[in-house]
């Protein structure tokens, strides 16, 4: 601009809003700009297999949308969601025995979205919020610009340990408890039924609501399915998932069910947000699943993730040195190593980066600091060769490490 | 769930945040449910002419997307948004004389969603926001609920009146200054070329960042484009727009060109808010831009609507009784009627129902109260003999109203 009058500069910094001033780029998003290396193997990521992706029927799918109702599937439409894809949830959701109808449902871009709106609902800065230590990194950082403070409980091999619930609430007053009862991300254990249990009667007892977050619910590959939080109480509990991990994440395509008091509030936090999620996306994620794309396709997921955790356990046995212990996921993403006492993972990562082999260092998914030895592995992505010889590595450098 | 425990109720309304607190269901989202008659002519909305969708293009396009990306066009992406679009995006404001590159593009989920994310970066509670009188509801609705107060500029033909600007800046001190450059939204005004300059001058002596939000500037019906305002200080203007009025609302795709400072800041907030925005519509738009759909669409778009703008004023010229103006917008989707003072839309909006054609009353566009003899009028989305019938059923309301 020429002109003779004298000009501030923006000072951008000092105009940033508090909640602004809270949010830091992660050590996750740092590692992942480390990772361009194509030698790499990764055990970073939470990434869907993308062989199984249903490009054809994606193909299909929008041909049909576009052939039979392009207008309305291009055009503006409602806040809450495309309804036969509302109703389409709420009958899967009473089919897992959660009492739930279409107008319970908000769709929501990804279950990330439904983190972020409910925080945004509930939180003001210093509201606590119960999670599982460790507990999900993205809950934890949009949480975290709202101010939240975490109160944690913590996890072992049968999910968060329950019957401290109950004092932890009686400490701290919490906004609502944060639950991923089927493999845990990043623990990838699941809450047994008599925890779930002593969960709902302790938030029942101070009137807490629940989120349940269930990205991974479909993906078992073994043992029993539970009933979901909100099977028990659909008043108190909050219900995450999402398409993600089923038919694309790159749609961005989730969803929450909630009573109507929340819905009505998460549908005018959607309108200023967004105003809605893509329609078209709406459509063809409905007619994927009219079609019965889903029932196939999730059997599919779950014998090719089964067989790639299977490879990775076993590799770990044959490669990884005394003392250091895992969990065994019944379904999902992910799973979790513990090192011996005073191992930093951290330290680790960068020895693992040199040998070509990443995984998330613990310590990133523990609220309020510890974790340092622990460090969580994808086990969806690879192929078996390539898994095999990522924990080749990977049992290399912590031999190193332990020696 | 059947136990003994005495149980708390949930008690939402407790529960929720302050933000939460601020959000209320607009009188828009109100009027809307009670539109349902399909008897109803309504001038209400801000959608575009759905026959000028290109269809066949997009079906092509998700086909190719597909067919040759269909792994990537499935998967999780980068926050920032699909490279080639954000090159793409970067090059046609180039074109329009801003310094831009792709490193400060930001794709998100259409306009919307880019001034809720500027309002989350800026804006603490009493935080005053620069705006026009009137102004888009939509960034009064999300700003609202991070606690904003609106310092507001008359608006006239030339748009906001620029002059008043430094004088509202000394009385309070504002985050930023919010403009809609062209064929204004409800007002279809646009900012002349001198009170640009003035603008500029304005916020540059106090450093104040201005948010220019353009939507509808590539739809131009008659005289010439002016330079945006990002083309004088790339390092003091936020720019946003969509390709909601062009390409289609329903797939909610926009961007946000802002300095590295800011866009760094925006990237945190994209990730905490929803990871990302479909990379399979990122793509399948990028293709048919790459197609050179972009050129002859908006051609066909603005002969359709300077179609229906020509019919509208004509109408109202023979319809609408003495004492009633109205703007006459060189661009865009709306233009804005004045009564005679002392007449309030609200109450000829119910009037209106019974004949059976819609309006927004303009009262919703005043931050702070004020305009109730005003009105907005849409004339993108109905066809000429609907506007026709419809200004003749408007104009019966005005004249009985006028007495």
């Amino acid at each position: 601009m020429t002109t003779a009058t004298a000009t501030q500069p923006a000072g951008w910094e000092q105009r940033f809003s508090q909640s602004a001033h809270r949010m830091t780029s992660s050590i996750i998003r740092e590692i992942l700009k480390m990772m361009s290396d194509p030698e790499l193997i990764s055990f970073s990521g939470g990434m869907p297999a993308p062989e199984v992706f249903p490009i054809a029927q994606f193909q299909e799918a929008t041909q049909r949308v576009l052939e039979q109702d392009g207008r309305r599937a291009l055009q503006y439409s409602v806040t809450e969601g495309y309804p036969p894809l509302r109703e389409y949830l709420a009958a899967k959701m009473r089919q897992d025995g959660a009492d739930v109808r279409a107008e319970n449902i908000l769709i929501v871009n990804g279950s990330q979205q439904a983190l972020d709106f409910l925080g945004r609902l509930f939180l003001d800065p210093g509201d606590a919020v119960l999670t599982g230590n460790p507990t999900y990194l993205g809950a934890l950082q949009t949480w975290s610009t709202y101010g939240a403070r975490f109160a944690t409980v913590p996890v072992d091999e049968d999910g968060m340990r329950t019957e401290l619930v109950d004092g932890v609430l009686a400490g701290s007053e919490c906004k609502f408890a944060y639950v991923l009862p089927n493999f845990h991300n990043p623990a990838g254990v699941t809450l047994s039924a008599p925890r779930r249990q002593v969960l709902l009667e302790a938030v029942a007892r101070r009137g807490t609501p629940i989120i349940e977050d269930d990205p991974y619910g479909e993906l078992r590959f073994e043992g029993e399915p539970l009933k979901p939080l909100v099977a028990y109480d659909p008043e108190r509990v909050l219900y995450l998932s999402t398409f993600s991990k089923t038919l694309s994440p790159g749609i961005r395509l989730g969803w929450i069910a909630a009573p109507a008091p929340v819905l009505d509030k998460l549908v005018l936090v959607k309108q200023a947000s967004d105003l809605h999620t893509s329609i078209l996306i709406q459509m063809v994620a409905y007619d994927l699943v009219k079609q019965g794309v889903m029932e196939p396709l999730v059997q599919q997921i779950r014998a090719l993730y089964r067989q790639r955790r299977d490879v990775m356990l076993a590799a770990m046995e044959e490669r990884f040195p005394k003392g250091v212990s895992w969990t065994r996921p019944q379904g999902g993403l992910f799973l979790w190593v513990r090192l011996p006492e005073g191992l930093d993972s951290m330290r680790l990562f960068r020895k693992a980066l040199e040998e070509k082999v990443a995984f998330v260092p613990g310590q990133v998914f523990f609220p309020n600091g510890g974790g340092a030895n622990t460090l969580r592995l994808n086990f969806s992505v690879s192929a078996p060769e390539v898994i095999r010889e990522g924990i080749r590595r990977l049992g290399k450098v912590l031999a190193e490490a332990l020696g």
